[in-house]
C-alpha cells in the first residue's frame, strides 16, 4: 500500500513561499507567546481591548467602506447583517474581548501526576495547541473574538476574514496587533491573510497550522473538511430532532418543540424535525398545529402526520434537510426505536432530545443516540458553550472525537508528557533491576 | 469557496455496497455492545481468551501455512520474525487478553457535572467511539491485542491484516467470533477485512468507522494519513533527541545516550540525533566514541563532530532519517537555542530528551520543545503507554491534539453531553426569566 500517489488535497494548491514564510513566522511568535505567563497573556487581551477602543472609528469608518462596497455589489441582505458593525456591536464585541481576558486560564494545568519509580516523576500538563487558522465569512465582530481567545489561551492565529469584510478586518486586526505590541506578546502572532489564494494555501499548511477553524455556512465548513488534512473545529450540519414520546406531558413537549424551532431558527441547535409516536401523534398534532401557525412555522409530514392535519407534505431530502428556518418536518412513528433508527439515519449526531414521562424511554433515549448532546425534555436550544458555563464558545464539533460538541477555550489547548529522571533508563526495568511503582501523586 | 471538487481521496476507490453492508452490520453491532454494561463487556473478553486458548493449535497451524507461503515468495526475515507465532508467543498473547479484561473500565465516566439551573443538569460521560478500522502489517498477535481493547472499551472493529498473515488472522478472528457467541457482546462486533481493495475501502468509511489505527511501517502510516478523511491514531516518524547539556553530568548522559539508543534500536522512541554542547563535546565524545563502538553502534557527525573522532560524515538528509538501527546522528552545537531550532526543524514531535544539571537550562528545554514527550535526564525509550502506567497502549500519537504521545484506553473513547430538564426552554434566559446558576455538582 506504499506506492506514490497524488496526495489528497491536490485540488488545492500548494502554499506559496511568501505565504509559508508568513506562516512560520507566526508560528515563531506562537511558540515566544506560549512562553508567556497567564498574566502576561491576561494583560495582552487587555491591551487589544483598549487598542481596539481607541480604534472605534477607525473601524466603523472601514465598516462603512465594506458596506457600501456590499451595497454595490448587492450581497444578500442576510450577510450585509452580519457584515454590519455599528457602535454598540462594536462595544458589545469589546466587552467580549474583556471577558476573554478574565476567563480562567487553560494552560499549565497538571492533568496526571505519577511517580514511575523512585525519582521519576511523570506530568501530564495543558499547552496551547500552536497556531489556528480562522476562516470566516462576514461577521468581522468574530475576528475579534478568535483573536482574544487565541491568545488568552497561548495560540497564534492566522486570520482570514471574507472579501466581503476585507477593510473591516484589516483595521481590526491593525488595532489588535497595536494593542500588542506594548504587551510581552510578539504582535507577530496574529497575522491577517486577505486573498483567496492565501485562504487555500492555509489549507495546506501541515504543520505549521495546528487547528481550522471555520465560520460560516456549512458549505464554507464542508468545503474546508474536504480539502484539509488539518483538523477542523466545527460543523457542517445541525440536523436536530426532538421525539414526542408516547408517554409525553403534552404541554411540556409542545413548549420545547416551540423553543427547539423558533427561538433562534438559524441556529445549527435547531430542531428541523419532530418525531412523533403514533400513540400520541393526535392528541400531540392537535395542540401543536394551531401553535405552530400562531408561531408562523410551516410545516411538513409525512403521509400520517399529513392525515392528523399537516398540509404539506415532507418531500424527498425533507429529513436530511437543514432549512435554519421556520419551516419544520413532521414524522409519526411507530414506536421509539423507529425514532431511533430515523436519528440514526438523518441525525448529524449534533443534538437531540426527547419528552417523555418514562423513565424506560428516557434511559433508553440517552444511551442509544449516539449524538454529542442528548437532551430530556429541554430544548436543543441549550446545546451551547455560554449556556453549558464554559464563558466562551470556541466552536461546536460533531465529530466523534473529543473535543465534541460546545467547546470552550479548552478545544485550543492539547498536552504534553513531562517527565523528570535522575538518569534512569529502560534496560533497568526491562531485565528486572528495577521496577515500576506508577504511584498517583496529587494533582 | 464553495464550488463543486474533486473530493481529496478520490485516489482511493469508493468502497464497494457489500463493504458498505458489512460495516454498517458492524456499527449496528457496535451500538448494541455500546449498551452492555462494564461486567458484560469484561466477561466478553475473558470469552474471547478462553476461545483462543481452546483454538490454540488451529490457530499455529494456520501460521504455519502463512510462514510456508512467506518461505516461498521471500519474505524478508524481519517480516517473518513478526509474523511468526509460536506456542510461547500466543500464550503471551492470550494472557494480554486476560490483561485487557482486567483493566478499569473507560465507559460511562462522569467527567463534568454542573447544575445549569434548578433541574437543569448537565453531564458529560465518556462513551465509546463506535467503530475502529484497524489496519496491519504481518504482527498477528497485534489482531488479538487490538480486538481485546476494541471489545473492553466497548467498540466494534473491521480488521485488515496482512495478506501474509491472511490464514493466521482468519483463524484468530474466527476464534475470538466464538469466544463472542456465548456472550453479550454480538459476534459481528468484530469483522476481519481481507482483501486490499477492502482495505482502501476502509479508508473511506467515513460516518460508519471513527478511527483509524495503524499498525506497521512508516510507510503504512503516511500513506493511511494522506488518504482519508477518518482521524488516524498513530505516527508517521519517530525522531528522537536528546542533548547533552553544557552542564550535563557526563556519565549520566553517556548512559541514557546509550539506552535511549540501543535499548529497542528499532522503536519509535529510540533516538536518531545526539546534539552535544561545544563546551563538552570533546569531553562527552572522548568517553561516549568507545562505549557506543562497544554496544555496536554506528555513529555519524557534523563536521565538529568529525572533528573531535567521529568518524563517518553524516550525509545529507541524516537529521531527517528515522534509522530504527544502531546508527547515531550526533551534531555538536552552539548553545542550548540551537539545539532548540534544530529539534524544531527536524523533530517529528514525538519525545526528546535533556541532559542537564542547569535548572535554567532543563526549564527552557522542558518550556520550548513542543513535543508529545519532554524528557529531563531519562532515557526517551520511557515513552511507552505501559511505562507511563496506562495498563496497555492502543498507539502514540504526534499530533498536535489529543489524544497525543503514548495512548491508553482513554483514546478509545470519546464523550456525550447529556442534560436533563423539566421543560426548560431557551427563551425563558434570553428574556431574564430566569437565569443560569451554572452550578459545579459532584462528579
Amino acid at each position: 500500500m506504499s506506492q506514490t500517489i497524488t496526495p489528497p488535497t491536490s485540488v488545492v494548491p500548494e502554499p506559496d513561499p511568501q505565504l509559508l514564510q508568513r506562516a512560520a513566522a507566526v508560528r515563531r511568535a506562537a511558540m515566544a507567546l506560549g512562553q508567556c505567563s497567564d498574566a502576561e497573556r491576561r494583560a495582552a487581551v487587555e491591551a487589544m481591548a483598549d487598542a481596539l477602543d481607541a480604534a472605534s472609528a477607525e473601524i466603523l469608518e472601514a465598516n462603512r467602506a465594506d458596506l457600501a462596497a456590499a451595497a454595490a455589489e448587492g450581497l444578500a441582505p442576510a450577510l450585509v447583517a452580519r457584515l454590519k458593525l455599528d457602535g454598540a456591536k462594536l462595544a458589545g464585541a469589546i466587552t467580549g474581548v474583556r471577558q476573554v481576558a478574565a476567563l480562567a486560564d487553560p494552560v499549565g494545568r497538571r492533568q496526571l501526576h505519577t511517580e514511575l519509580d523512585q525519582g521519576l516523576v511523570l506530568e501530564r500538563l495543558s499547552v496551547p495547541l500552536g497556531v489556528l487558522g480562522v476562516i470566516f465569512e462576514a461577521r468581522p465582530d468574530a475576528v475579534m473574538q478568535i483573536a482574544s481567545l487565541a491568545i488568552r489561551s497561548g495560540n497564534g492565529a492566522l486570520l482570514k476574514g471574507g472579501r466581503e469584510a476585507s477593510c473591516s478586518c484589516a483595521a481590526i486586526v491593525a488595532a489588535l496587533q497595536r494593542g500588542l505590541e506594548g504587551s510581552a506578546v510578539p504582535p507577530g502572532a496574529l497575522e491577517l491573510l486577505t486573498s483567496r489564494q492565501e485562504s487555500l494555501g492555509l489549507l495546506r499548511l501541515d504543520g505549521l497550522v495546528d487547528l481550522i477553524i471555520p465560520r460560516g455556512s456549512n458549505a464554507l465548513v464542508r468545503f474546508i473538511q474536504d480539502n484539509t488534512r488539518i483538523p477542523v473545529l466545527g460543523h457542517a450540519d445541525g440536523i436536530c430532532h426532538l421525539v414526542v414520546d408516547r408517554a409525553a406531558d403534552l404541554a411540556l413537549a409542545l413548549r420545547i418543540a416551540l423553543d427547539s424551532k423558533t427561538q433562534y431558527p438559524a441556529a445549527c441547535n435547531a430542531i428541523e424535525t419532530l418525531l412523533v409516536h403514533q400513540a400520541i401523534a393526535p392528541a400531540f398534532l392537535a395542540a401543536a398545529l394551531p401553535a405552530f401557525a400562531a408561531a408562523g412555522v410551516e410545516l411538513r409530514g409525512d403521509a400520517a402526520a399529513c392525515a392528523l392535519g399537516v398540509e404539506q407534505v415532507a418531500g424527498p431530502g425533507a429529513w436530511d434537510t437543514e432549512y435554519s428556518d421556520l419551516i419544520l418536518n413532521v414524522k409519526v412513528v411507530e414506536d421509539l426505536e423507529a425514532a431511533l433508527e430515523h436519528i440514526r439515519r438523518h441525525g448529524s449526531r449534533h443534538t437531540d432530545a426527547i419528552a417523555t414521562t418514562d423513565p424506560a424511554s428516557a434511559d433508553r433515549f440517552l444511551r442509544a443516540v449516539d449524538s454529542a448532546g442528548v437532551f430530556l425534555n429541554c430544548s436543543t436550544r441549550f446545546a451551547d458553550g455560554n449556556r453549558y458555563g464554559f464563558g466562551a464558545e470556541v466552536g461546536i464539533s460533531t465529530q466523534t472525537l473529543p473535543p465534541r460538541g460546545p467547546v470552550g477555550l479548552e478545544g485550543l489547548v492539547t498536552y504534553r508528557y513531562r517527565l523528570r529522571g535522575e538518569g534512569h533508563i529502560a534496560a533497568d526495568y526491562a531485565d528486572g533491576t528495577r521496577s515500576f511503582s506508577h504511584r498517583p501523586l496529587p494533582l
